[in-house]
């Protein structure tokens, strides 16, 4: 198969992991507001590490720098002393590729009649392109090729001045995960889809509130975590203090489960289970349910660290370092050529053949999306002496595209929709595979089989808790291609 | 006066001459455009040095790259490469410091629901603030400060779905001086305003044409100088070829006489006059009808050598090189703090003492704005030994601040708006100082006094050929300042 | 105490882990030489962040390339093809900011009468000074503050023409840990000091031999470690192959215990031991003979992530992730200001609230030099609501600085120099603290008390394996500051 | 012919001008001296835009910044600010393309067992190779390629401890054109060459003294101009004040006319006399003993501008600006393809068809070297309509290339050393051709022919005023190529 073709690289650049999103942070009355988000942003750097940016306020002046690249990119000498003020929002971003431009950077700054606001999300809309095509009906010129614009562009035209119930009219006609930060001169709003697709909490520092994708940003900049915002929760922060409203009737909760599994930090708790726990509790499920005559468990570093102790813990097997992942890789990384991949370069992960010679190893990952990844790793196990790899997953079979943000593969690319689990076993050429199924998943937040869940696992299942409104519509315009 | 103390700085960083604005070059037609973009735009650059950028199409796909500074920091190795296609438009652009963000820069790009396009514009329109307000009041969203936003909502407003229909309707909106260009898949569109207040030619280089500000563009890339766009013309240039029409009806021209005096390259052929042709001439008119007591003649570099080489010729006395301008003092230069500004440093102008020394100078100038900068230099040659200088401008008192696109200073930092010669002559420190009068100027394009002239020179005259419909409106919204 | 009194900052900047040193690669054979040192310096670059360089050779011309940074850095688009050749050096640096200076980095490219030659340098001689002050009486010129250039004068001075035998004649002038490359055009010459303090190996790929500071960088571009490079022991790789000489008498050999404990990659294997397996060994040694009354087991990420598996697997207490590293904190980071390390911003370490509150903690760390991090550590997890922390640290108390290349503090900073281990318990806020015995750590590489033992362990008992030459001698002349 | 087939582009990359050399500048005894410094390189900047670097000290400490490109790519923001003291020492660099490393930039920081000290050096040794494998077979290491590394050598291998001693033994030992400045903890030390090949000036600030390539740098920082450094004057400045010896016995003074022609700013006084007037001199010679039948006088932009003054001024022809030069186009400039140049992309220079069209012109030039430039301007202003175009240079015939400091073509290249006056003509396609003789250009020195003149002409005449030491030497080794 010429799919298959591609993948007999030994090496492969293209990894298949599920890429995570944007981070977005917003603090409210702290006259070190800037650099806390600053600070708050580096801790939600793993949520996107090709853009990002900071609007703040004084009160009668905002000021706002934004670039591509990690905050230690954007931010060199001087950037952060320019943005003054007592309250700011952040975004860090990833970007497909093709539309990785300064362009579409935020928080995207905006003015209207009545003032000047900044925007900063996370998530993705199922009826973006329907709602652009309307706006554009009417005379809307768009400038980017972001969901955001299209949540400003309906702000602007909500036809009332005031902006909190302008931000409600507009989040009542949008449909998808999102969480996303505004900010004007005097106040800080942050909304969460009704469905609570995707996370944010809220915190506070001394008299500061903050807003946050995750808990792990509100630890790091020595905040208290509140609670979670709530689906369908607006939150208005001004000099006058805290308000909260609901801006859409209550839903049936579908938090995003793969957050647990792969995107989120390991220390941050998010909606009440802290990540490193519910994943090692899944770790340990997959020892009990998928048991495998292995003579040690390894996690492929980072994300599948905890369920590898689950599982170790569970199965009594030493737990060891087998892979060892290059923490030194990074954007500006020169790939090596495909004479030298022949020649077994091996760069991000390399297997530590005196762990691995002679033993039969359990591999434990998060998620198999392509499969390259894990045909790859199963083989550099093997190069390194292993001589049988038994493959355990602590998720289900991930076949379904994900429209509410998180930027996976087309269903067409994704492995585990074209095949059986025992045919992928065979492409990964591993000696077995299991995968936790979506009742055991459940199992590790402690729902049982038949419990009403309150999560999304549309990936897993294909049953989507909303419509999805743009799937008919035509592609769009081409966008103009914009370089840096 | 505290304005003077000021002026005591003998070496002053504020250069006191109006300001160049944009230059703008599209080609349509030549499968190298975006490489003639960019070596036109090289030969605008004295026409702006804040930011440039270049927008390209291949017919079926646009490119856009800009950044701040000038052509060789924003077009290094490899953007120019990325941009493909037939057709291009370019910008070079001044600003205030203010606004000098990547936001502002051009051309910008744009979506609507019937295309992708992108503009680039030189000028200033007198109602774009009014427009502005029109616009956000239906709902429309601004991301820049630049008057070229009004103009692009304005198209995107039009409720008409052919470009070239579309644009000559926000055409007929606007008022002031502009020039633009505007770029989608399949076609140019060239613009001049109905008074011809900023200038564009049209030129031709094989079976491509290409518009530009300036002729010297036109020569650099090799092309043919055709003609001049007219005032109130509308040009558009598709696969088909080239077709004309007017927007406006026809009014007296009134072409920006600055740009003779001060703006344009001496190579360039405005409106049909050789540039360094009319300064030369405008030089020796200055020595039949105000002749100086003079031995030497020297003519403050660049701007105003054409001028000093005929007054020389027209008055017998020897040209000399007696200030040197440094040429690589450029952007990042770091000014010296007043502690050496004190003891004398001057990096921009030296004068040459051993022409100087014992000399009679007669200085020509091409126009004094604030005073400041003819006093520095009076004081250099008087540092230098000149025993006398005598002070000649070939251009009248410049009494009123440019609406149309030009920015020099406001009303009352006008010294010629503040006092009559004689004061200026005696807060420059010059032996004696003579203008040229309207007349005497009208006289260098051969035109007698009392003719009708084809020139706005509400600059000297404070007679505006528009109504100055923003002049009543209050300061709009601060922008959200905004870094690169 | 005064000197506590700056540990009270709840954040330190100042990463109190004794700092790797250097990293060098070198192969000879290899069309693609540059590019594979690229890739082995990246497996590398955990032995120096700080400066980078490569020099290669085609058999006629050299070329070099080196910078500040990270490879990522130095190596941007371009300059690698620049270097070309079959042969090629690296290195990749650490130093103290003092002299992190460009003329410092290595390679170090050299002309003498007889040839151009090139070196790259990983250890610290203990007569270097003495060296340099008799060279430089001599006559020689210095210009950098580099032992290296000291090992390249003696080579330049040695008064033959053969190179290896001009640095067999220089390595037996200096004293102290050392492991060298020589790259000329025909030859590369790979050097390890007579007691094997710094590590060296040598591998193979296809017909090239292969120099590098550690295995994992073999691994890495897909060699195969053939063994290590033998204390005294002079390689020698040229067109007609491999050829190995003494040039040192056989000595005990001291191999520095501190690459296993701390230095080297999990992955790579050091003198025969793999250095995850014996962290992992000396972690269960502490769990045998250091029990403690714990729930759960947390390592400092990352570098005591295998001592804690090992700890946790033989106590059968939980392995928890209790402390997360931010993995996005560069050089280029922005550390906060006091004001905010006041309000608790922490940004490299974050403890896990969920995880650790409650519970009684055995945090297991790799070495205590000046105190401030564990210190720092123990509030955190404290803070996030730890009942009690009992300190296991996998080697002995730190006593006495390095004087063959590992930069830790001078001896009045380190903490176990000055106080007992009950005063050091009482000054981190430990509930309890244990050290591994000297004797113990021994035994992590199956040595039973008594034994002679193949490693240096002065930093543990005072007791160097050479004498300290330049001890005696008043500082060196000031080196010139020289920035970027 | 072959070489001159490449001469058919329309278009030529390679200015065959003789490129500036470097450019010194140093102050003793100013709280400003790094800022002083930085300017008068500014105002040296012509001599050398390649590389920059400036060295300081503060009476015990040495300061030093250098790096590739002009000097506002090197003193970006902070650079400056980091270089303390009251005396600096400061180099701007011209070199050819293969060499211009940062290893090659000056000032170049060393030690010695006596001290530390930095050298700048402009000129060029004519026995820079003989001595240097004189001391490389002493066992000197060289790290550079530069003639600068030599001197210090010889400095460092004197055996005196005195550096001003040891200064004046080693420049005893150096030949050729050279001019240099030492910079030590506690003393300014300037040197110039026994003929005076290459200049410098002797200025005060205040108490401060200055010494600089050009008076120009001198003006610049509003320092007197003292006098010019006599042939074989050593300078010392200390605490103590000014003190100045021989250090070679008087010889035949033999300044570079080269520099008054074509290298030297208009403004700058070098050994007495006026550039600008020196050249202004030779136009009007020009004029008198070479009249042409021409309409109109342009010079080639920048420095032929004064001898086209004096030649209009003495012939009373017009003087005009038919060339005119884009001053933005950098070394960072993107160099067009080869098929734009075919349509006659012309960036660096643009003739005026509205001033040169039906005109005879008489364009003045200060040399022909390869004769390539020169034709491609009488092919510029004949394609824009001149109708017949007479050359006059105002100086000898270019014949024999410079060994002491300016880098022009090898013999074989120059167009005078191969050809006749009419050849020239018939190759650079001109209507006539004349040049200055060498009793001419003296002439405009005041000099008849037949008196001693204090030049080195060389150039002209072949007769070199000094022996050529390296002449017969073979080449050297290949330098190690660097990379920034």
């Amino acid at each position: 198969m010429d799919e298959w073709h591609n993948m007999q690289a030994a090496y492969s650049d293209v990894d298949d992991r599920p890429h995570e999103e944007c981070g977005v942070f917003g603090i409210y009355g702290h006259e070190q507001a800037v650099a806390l988000t600053y600070y708050g942003l580096v801790a939600l750097q793993h949520r996107g590490q090709e853009a990002a940016g900071i609007t703040s306020t004084d009160g009668s002046h905002m000021f706002s720098h934004k670039g591509l690249g990690l905050l230690t990119d954007v931010f060199k000498s001087g950037e952060l002393e320019q943005l003054k003020g007592h309250a700011a929002i952040g975004h860090v971003r990833y970007s497909t590729a093709g539309s990785n431009t300064i362009q579409n950077a935020q928080p995207i700054a905006l003015s209207t009649h009545a003032r000047n606001f900044a925007i900063a999300h996370n998530g993705n809309l199922v009826n973006a392109r329907w709602l652009r095509i309307q706006l554009e009906q009417e005379g809307s010129l768009f400038q980017t090729t972001a969901d955001t614009e299209v949540i400003a562009h309906l702000i602007a035209k909500a036809g009332v001045d005031d902006l909190t119930e302008a931000v409600r009219l507009a989040a009542n006609r949008i449909e998808g995960g999102f969480a996303f930060l505004i900010l004007s001169d005097d106040e800080l709003i942050a909304l969460r889809d009704p469905l609570g697709l995707r996370p944010m909490v809220l915190g506070k520092l001394g008299e500061a509130y903050i807003v946050a994708s995750e808990s792990c940003a509100l630890e790091t900049v020595g905040a208290t975590l509140l609670r979670d915002i709530e689906p369908g929760e607006l939150v208005r922060i001004t000099r006058e203090g805290f308000t909260s409203m609901r801006f859409a009737e209550r839903r049936q909760r579908r938090m995003c489960t793969f957050e647990h599994v792969y995107f989120a930090r390991p220390d941050s708790d998010v909606d009440g289970w802290n990540v490193h726990s519910v994943r090692k509790r899944l770790g340990k499920l997959l020892a009990e349910r998928h048991p495998a005559d292995g003579d040690i468990v390894i996690g492929v570093p980072d994300s599948s660290v905890s369920a590898a102790a689950g599982y170790a813990e569970a199965s009594r097997l030493p737990l060891e370092m087998g892979l060892i992942k290059n923490k030194y890789i990074a954007r500006t990384f020169i790939q090596p050529s495909q004479a030298l991949r022949d020649t077994g370069v091996r760069l991000k992960l390399n297997a530590v053949r005196s762990i691995v010679e002679g033993k039969r190893v359990v591999l434990i990952d998060d998620s198999i999306v392509r499969g390259t990844t894990s045909r790859r790793i199963v083989r550099l196990l093997r190069g390194a002496g292993a001589t049988q790899v038994h493959v355990r997953i602590s998720s289900p079979p991930y076949v379904s595209p994900c429209h509410y943000g998180i930027d996976t593969a087309k269903e067409d690319e994704l492995i585990a929709a074209q095949h059986s689990i025992e045919e992928i076993r065979n492409l990964i050429e591993a000696d077995s595979l299991e995968f936790l199924t979506v009742d055991e998943l459940m199992a590790g937040f402690n729902f049982a089989p038949g419990d009403p869940v309150p999560f999304c696992n549309a990936c897993f299942t294909r049953r989507y808790p909303t419509e999805l409104v743009d799937q008919g519509l035509n592609e769009e315009i081409e966008p103009i291609h914009i370089g840096g």
